[in-house]
């Protein structure tokens, strides 16, 4: 059977099991959610064992330590894990909620509703924690989940599903809203990409890479997740103790994530005071800083190429350069941002307006740390994933995000 | 110059006007759209000169006179183009819309905001008058227009776009606001549709098979619109009176479009009492009616095909089927529509409440003609098109669907 039959044959069993899940109630919905929760607990020797064999492999091929770490499940993360499900129970329902309606001139009732997207595919890398989150949000916001892990954690995730889904079945609800897509190799993820009509939406979680190839391929509808060259712009009339804390934040809090900063700009009437203040700060974090010629004037700081204001760390690394004016730092955004998350620090009530109306990105913040851009800090209490793009959703995606809409119109034999 | 490198070029002037049009005013964006309306009205006798070319171009090619009628203009249309600009000024700002916003717990002030798209690319067949018409729209969602039109219009739309062009220089926003992509050929269709980064959202409007090869083509994002196999079913418990009209409404009104019904099921309990009228109602009007045995046994009918039941006419044909009851109605539509718009006729809460839940389209309808699913009846003033996908923008698009979003975090030094 071929991979393209066999996603197909996947896909179907999803469209059925997502008729049911699109008329399920609340209730019944977070009752499979808390049912997956406990089994997860109930079942943690298994999926830890299964994650082992995984872990074994990752090593026995010299993985990069770091990537192996994001393998690794423990009790405790396995208990992270099972909280962040019964989280999502608590979260309102997305579908149903009625957006829009109005009474229209003729009588007709007008309502335009949440409705379920329907089928879900999500092609993600390494952390086998996404296959169970993923699995949730899609559960919670009524669509069945076709999953697509990275090969290295097919144990644990091959473990967890078949978890999940006898939770979700012992509810009452269709084991099929959780599968996994069949497959090893890069046939499948083709396939799922070349699945349309079968699949409604794919999520790409992963690098840079990944994203652009299923940007590029895929005839299935995507939302773009996740690269984050983000800006920190210090303005001639920044508080300049706020900025330096929100630099450092910005760029040391976390640093392999999309929201971390990984350029910094200053204002050239601040520079003298405030770039060597930054440039002792960053380096006692042990951030390597490119700079311009004012930055690379202070020991340990390498001149910055073209290719570092474009590039996205995910590393204690930093580009920096002062500009002369808030023009300059605009025109900067714009080329290498990659509209994901820019700061503006600054008192300025007009410097601040400026910035937020002409950066064209998924948050533009005023004050305050770029790590702030994430569904769980904005109050949304799950999160998909952060959408780069433009269309259906922008910024962190929780529960809503993960729905379509339907117009519901009732009339009395109404014809135009 | 190749044709990707030109509508590369195209779209950067795009670029350059988008990034003026996202912070016009409306007061000003509303200026541009009255003099775009003024304009085309004074210099009618160079639009219908230029429209006549297309027109005896496309006569001497023995084109089918219907397409030449769509693309033929008069004095009377065009004064309705421009009163169409003129609504489009008339309605409600979408940019600047705050669409949710609240205050964090650690004091951060958040809020989702409208934002136009920035460069949008429109592909679209004969009709010149959707040149002015989605100029207007994008325009006064703050985004720049490229657009494609067919080259059997191609006199008529530089003529348009010339006078819309130097309406809006003469207001004081970007002309490149509106512009014709080069070529007459396939290759700046491609070239567009490969213009991602530079093109933010591409908009085919036209027939499927138009619609298809973008929507699989594609490597910017697309809105997929129009195409509606649509479906009236009528339940044991309709009304039959209002169904007849119903029926009669959404096949006849205007067969052309794609809110038109293409497709009849009747519940087996009224088809002794309702067939017979229905096809003599839709006989009488001119409807060629392909049934199922039922429906077959009176003269006239012919007998439908697995292909009929799938098939969008866009003319005075209907396929009809007699059902033996609402579940397999569902299956029917389910099969078969092609999720833009299907009704239901019943006086029955609970058929009416399952088939507004159980049918996955873009508009579900009781009691009424399929024919009000349009922006227009909706009440939005003025339509980009019906999108039939599920991400973004279900149904008709109205201005704000014309819009992406930003969130704005507003802080005081805040960190992680």
């Amino acid at each position: 059977m071929d991979a393209q039959h066999e996603v197909e044959q996947v896909a179907g069993r999803a469209r059925v099991a997502a008729r049911a899940l699109a008329l399920a109630t609340r209730a019944r919905k977070d009752a499979a959610l808390h049912a997956m929760a406990e089994q997860l607990l109930e079942r943690e020797a298994e999926v830890l064992a299964a994650n082992t064999e995984d872990v074994a492999r990752a090593e026995a091929a010299a993985t990069d330590p770091g990537i192996v770490d994001r393998l690794r499940l423990t009790g405790e993360r396995l208990a992270g894990i099972a909280q962040g499900l019964r989280e999502v129970a608590g979260l309102a329902d997305p579908v149903g909620e009625v957006v829009r309606g109005s009474t229209l001139a003729n009588g007709l009732e007008l309502r335009q509703v949440r409705v379920p997207f329907g089928v879900v595919g999500m092609i993600y890398e390494a952390r086998p924690n996404v296959t169970a989150d993923a699995a949730g949000i899609c559960l919670k916001s009524g669509n069945a989940a076709l999953l697509r892990g990275s090969s290295s954690a097919r144990s644990s995730n091959a473990a967890i599903v078949e978890v999940l889904r006898e939770a979700i079945a012992s509810t009452g609800l269709p084991a099929d809203a959780v599968q996994l897509v069949p497959g090893e190799t890069h046939d499948s993820v083709k396939a799922l990409m070349r699945a349309r009509g079968h699949v409604d939406v794919l999520i790409p979680r992963g690098g840079a890479g990944l994203i652009r190839s299923v940007v590029e391929e895929s005839t299935v509808p995507v939302i773009e997740t996740g690269v984050g060259n983000c800006h920190v712009y210090v303005d001639r009339a920044a508080d300049l103790g706020k900025a330096l804390a929100v630099v450092l934040n910005a760029k040391t809090h976390r640093t392999s994530v999309c929201n971390a900063a990984e350029s910094l700009l200053v204002h050239a009437e601040v520079a003298e005071q405030f770039v060597p203040r930054v440039v002792a700060a960053l380096q006692e974090a042990g951030v390597l800083v490119h700079g311009d010629a004012t930055f690379a004037a202070h020991d340990g700081v390498v001149p910055a190429t073209e290719e570092d204001h474009a590039t996205e760390y995910l590393a204690l690394e930093i580009s920096a350069a002062v500009v002369p004016d808030l023009d300059a730092a605009l025109e900067h955004v714009r080329r290498y941002s990659s509209g994901h998350s820019d700061a503006i620090l600054t008192e300025d009530q007009g410097a601040a307006r400026r910035f937020v109306a002409e950066v064209d990105s998924a948050a533009v913040l005023v004050n305050a740390s770029t790590r702030f851009t994430d569904g769980g800090e904005f109050g949304f209490g799950a999160e998909i994933g952060i959408s780069t793009q433009k269309l259906h959703a922008r910024g962190p995606m929780g529960l809503p995000e993960m729905t379509s809409t339907k117009y519901v119109v009732i009339g009395d034999g109404h014809t135009r």
